[in-house]
């Protein structure tokens, strides 16, 4: 194997140049093998082996620098830079990160996770670079996918001032997690099959040289810089704006990408080498269901199937199945995503009802006003987005939507600790961000049923509501409790004395689970109550509580600092209500990757550490 | 006066064509004579008055739907659609709003505020008319700096999918409040030069007609018709986006307008029109000093002088000040701007150190990242930002800098109530949304000394920090107290026992008053505590206050949800500290325009209102 040689930064250097596409295969293979038994990307990963070895072959670590975009195609560059032996740990607590880390290796230049920041951290390098008077190459390796999110505009408006080098690397595989959309998309599809051009201009460059007078022409032509640069260069958008652009080239081809990025390194400018890769690259299941295999779980490398056969929904599924139900009675449904059709569950929304359903690209913020207009012209706009990349319209929520109190709603996904993916994908900060916002109503679902109904609930509301779910299975338990939402109000699933357990959606399982274990093991006496609000506070329940209990525990995945628990605290305080709190909730800090069961011990979330925070808080 | 006729939404379609440009003249010495009162935004104003009647006499208003980016340029649109009267009321309290309102005005499409929404917004109503069956006309107009807004591209590649009418009004004056910056620009500056390639163009085809054979050459050129545009069209950007581009055309000529947006109407997809029109358009001051005259104090007309000359600094100045030392002291040092050279006061910044200082366009987004960037490559960049723009970065603060904990100072202009700019502009929920995000720390000086002393601490800190201030005269009381900045430590400025206001930044001004009142009127004894530090919070600082202290009361310009009360409510629940806590914050709600005076007193954060809160929680 080939592949053993590869064991720290430059190993790669050594392997001949005959036995690099068999290298690539090796990877591919331990690619495949790996993330079949552990999860993880592995679409973008097999696209990207080629063009990462080539990287690393014209490049110079770890005095260069690269900065991945997203980032979680990085795994060739982990194997070639030292951390192969790991990968058996990969995503797991404690373990190898999927995404690149600057404390994992010093060849990790930027920390990434979001899409389309690549750009912005590469050019600050190439600034910071600058200014020390070097002169060391900086890559930024961005997807067409990433190059629909805004920021990515901004840091190419801003880089087309440099006057020294930078480097980015386009990896245009035609597609975002899904396919890719877009008026910037039908522009890079034209110029993959931009041979017509070329042909063109060598063409007419011929035919007027043939023609008498037509050298003059064709010096003419070549006067008009700009003109004719548009019958030379497929690139003429980037070239617009200032940037040098190079390609189309081979993704795969390693020997043409080493020419082309030692090319590149050449411009006292900011230059763009459009680099063609497929999705999925070597593995026919891959390539024939990208999405599927974007982050995959574990699977069978044989069939492409998964490993493990889900037989309960997650609440994606009922996200989905709801969607579709609203979308049948209520013609003025409308549903959006941010590139994400498959991961949101709109799938089948988009099948039904096609004039509805809009994929706007990754573009959160646009997701976000553009849904504001849909409302303000009178439709119901539900925007699915996960937890963690809500974050990127924060601003678009408060200005955009809720200053003129636009009845949108938010689909909140992977709220909470999500697992694998760690911490720039843990969902912990949106009861935070969204609490602050006037007019913001937010409801956290406990189970599939209620989830079902808050939906329901929403598309009546009139309002900016925001409905938040986690990952993973759809808690299938307390059937029984399924009273009709009402504005506000908080739900007592089983009433005592003593102590009330105050809990958000996904907490009110692990809540469950407390009660039983105060009661059985320590003879408490315990209510549970299912906030549903997590804005308004239902601060009746409160001062209903407040007569039979003397401990009230808030629960809830998200960061303590403006969580539920504060507000429920601000209202007991304000309220003068005689009850002790405590506010059970994530600590300042990010959370990790791996297991979330793990992750909820390590945050103490989990029923044990709760428990324990409980007794020894009234225990005098 | 022609201006007299025009008393309600169409009246200018009864003026007679010959009478428009005089009509013009008017409402620009209405505008000049208005804001030279009252301030307000002048030169954008100025620049889009016919630009403003072309639409107005072009479209069916309010059937059709016009979309302001920004807003601050709709005087006209107010002034066309009923609102002359009113400017007296500009941007007082309970008056006439500087931007558009759609509860003012049912021609008012949607509110804005910030930069770069309105392609989004418009996109929304294009679908929202699509989806009922509609034809009316949608028109979004956009400057050419809010243009480098990332989310204005995110909107165009989702419009350029578009299959029916939507007319961009790309208001080209080559500015944003300052010189424009970036790819774009230099691109729309080689379009307004663009004749040399129409009579290039002209050219080529002519002397190809005349070279025998050269016919076969232009039919050829033809065919391909992506490459012929290229020596057709100017605006390719766009088209290779797949949006029809149409200009440019002069934006103080109506004619031509009213001709060019009607025949944008006809086209069954995306439109550009691109105008180019003159900031500051007929009034020398303004044409000569842009950015002064974008949002203007009170001017004398004749001079174009500050009606009231400032003596004392404010806290951009102080700023302005320290950056320049600091800049002097510390070659690390590096400043940022996301289009605001002069109303951040970094412009001093900016000709002494121009290597060091980046000004990144309306890219807020991008500035934060790109100084993560500079941060991970050993330098100190302090991103100046306002408040209610920064909440644009939230996701880039939490996922680009803190994860990693890179070194980026914030330094946050415009924080808590900024008076006659209203809702969208008032900076009031940063110390919600930067609470919540690990490893960040946050200050807010009490007086212009301190806001010097925390800048050199942040530069020396080596950990994500803001700073934040607000708008206006830097306090320059309580010179005296001057305790070097502790790392987490409040400071004590008079101690005695009973009540103990925590104040922070801006409110400790009038915190004094609330206890020389407190004191005097009630006879109290009354501590006073500058937090200094939001986050953390100074925990042994309450424990210490909590020993002589029966009551704290935070004060902060903030909402309550998330902000430094409910912080400190916390720590005093957590640790069972025996004090009473009440939070000056302000409300769920948004802050309207108006005189900050009367704002503080509506929201009851001015010192009458805690003396009240105070007295009736505190007598029995």
């Amino acid at each position: 194997m080939i592949l053993d040689s590869i064991n720290r930064t430059n190993d790669i250097k050594e392997v001949g140049a005959g036995d690099l596409d068999e290298l690539a295969q090796e990877i591919r293979d331990f690619l495949i093998e790996k993330i079949s038994v552990n999860g993880g990307h592995l679409g973008s990963n097999l696209g990207a082996v080629e063009l990462t070895m080539a990287l690393h072959l014209a490049a110079d670590l770890p005095t260069d620098r690269i900065v991945w975009d997203v980032g979680h195609q990085s795994y060739t560059h982990k194997i070639l830079t030292g951390r192969k032996d790991e990968f058996d740990t990969l995503r797991k607590y404690g373990g190898l990160s999927g995404f690149p880390k600057r404390r994992e290796s010093n060849c990790d230049a930027f920390d990434t996770g979001h899409s389309s920041t690549s750009i912005s951290a590469g050019l600050g390098l190439a600034k910071a670079r600058d200014l020390a008077g070097e002169d060391y190459g900086i890559y930024a390796v961005i997807g067409d996918g990433a190059l629909t999110g805004g920021m990515a505009y901004e840091a190419l408006n801003n880089a087309a001032e440099l006057k020294t080098n930078y480097v980015i690397v386009l990896n245009d595989n035609n597609m975002s997690i899904a396919e890719n959309v877009g008026g910037m998309s039908s522009y890079l599809q034209d110029i993959r099959t931009a041979d017509a051009y070329r042909n063109f201009k060598m063409g007419l460059e011929d035919a007027l040289n043939r023609i008498p007078g037509g050298v003059a022409v064709v010096d003419r032509l070549k006067k008009y810089k700009s003109s004719f640069k548009q019958l030379v260069v497929p690139g003429m958008f980037f070239e617009d704006m200032g940037i040098t652009y190079l390609g189309p080239v081979d993704g795969h081809d390693i020997k043409a990408m080493v020419k082309v990025f030692k090319e590149a390194r050449r411009y006292p400018k900011c230059v763009i080498v459009h680099v063609l890769t497929h999705k999925g690259k070597g593995y026919a299941p891959a390539e024939r269901h990208p999405a599927r295999f974007h982050g995959a779980e574990p699977f069978d490398i044989e069939t492409g199937l998964p490993a493990v056969n889900r037989t309960k929904a997650n609440y994606t599924d009922v996200f989905s199945t709801v969607m579709c139900k609203l979308g049948e009675r209520n013609e003025k449904v409308c549903a959006i995503t941010a590139a994400m059709p498959d991961g949101t569950g709109l799938k089948r929304f988009s099948r039904k009802f096609p004039e509805r359903f809009f994929d706007v690209g990754i573009a959160e913020e646009h997701a976000v006003t553009f849904a504001a207009g849909l409302a303000a012209g009178g439709y119901i706009p539900i925007v699915a987005i996960y937890s963690s990349f809500l974050q990127r319209a924060y601003d678009q929520i408060i200005h955009d939507v809720c200053i003129q109190g636009l009845p949108v709603i938010f689909a909140i996904d992977r709220a909470g600790i999500v697992g694998a993916d760690g911490e720039t994908h843990q969902g912990i900060f949106d009861l935070s961000f969204l609490s602050s916002i006037p007019n913001m109503t937010i409801m956290a679902p406990k189970n599939k049923w209620e989830l079902s109904d808050m939906l329901k609930f929403a598309v009546k509301l009139g309002s900016p509501v925001a409905i938040r779910y986690p990952r993973g299975l759809a808690y299938d338990g307390l059937e029984e409790y399924r009273k009709p939402i009402i504005y506000g109000q908080s739900e007592i699933i089983y009433e005592e004395s003593e102590i009330a357990l105050y809990a958000v959606g996904s907490m009110v399982k692990t809540a469950e689970r407390v009660r039983m274990t105060l009661k059985n093991e320590y003879g408490k006496h315990v209510s549970l109550i299912n906030a549903r609000f997590v804005k308004p506070v239902d601060k009746e329940m409160l001062a209903y509580l407040s007569k039979q209990h003397k401990l009230i525990v808030t629960m809830e995945e998200n960061v303590a600092s403006g969580g539920f628990g504060e507000h429920v605290r601000a209202v007991v305080d304000e309220e003068r209500l005689c009850m002790d709190v405590i506010v059970c909730a994530l600590p300042d800090d990010y959370v990790e990757h791996g297991n979330v069961a793990i992750l909820a011990r390590e945050v103490k979330i989990d029923c044990e550490s709760i428990v324990e925070k409980i007794i020894n808080e009234t225990t005098p």
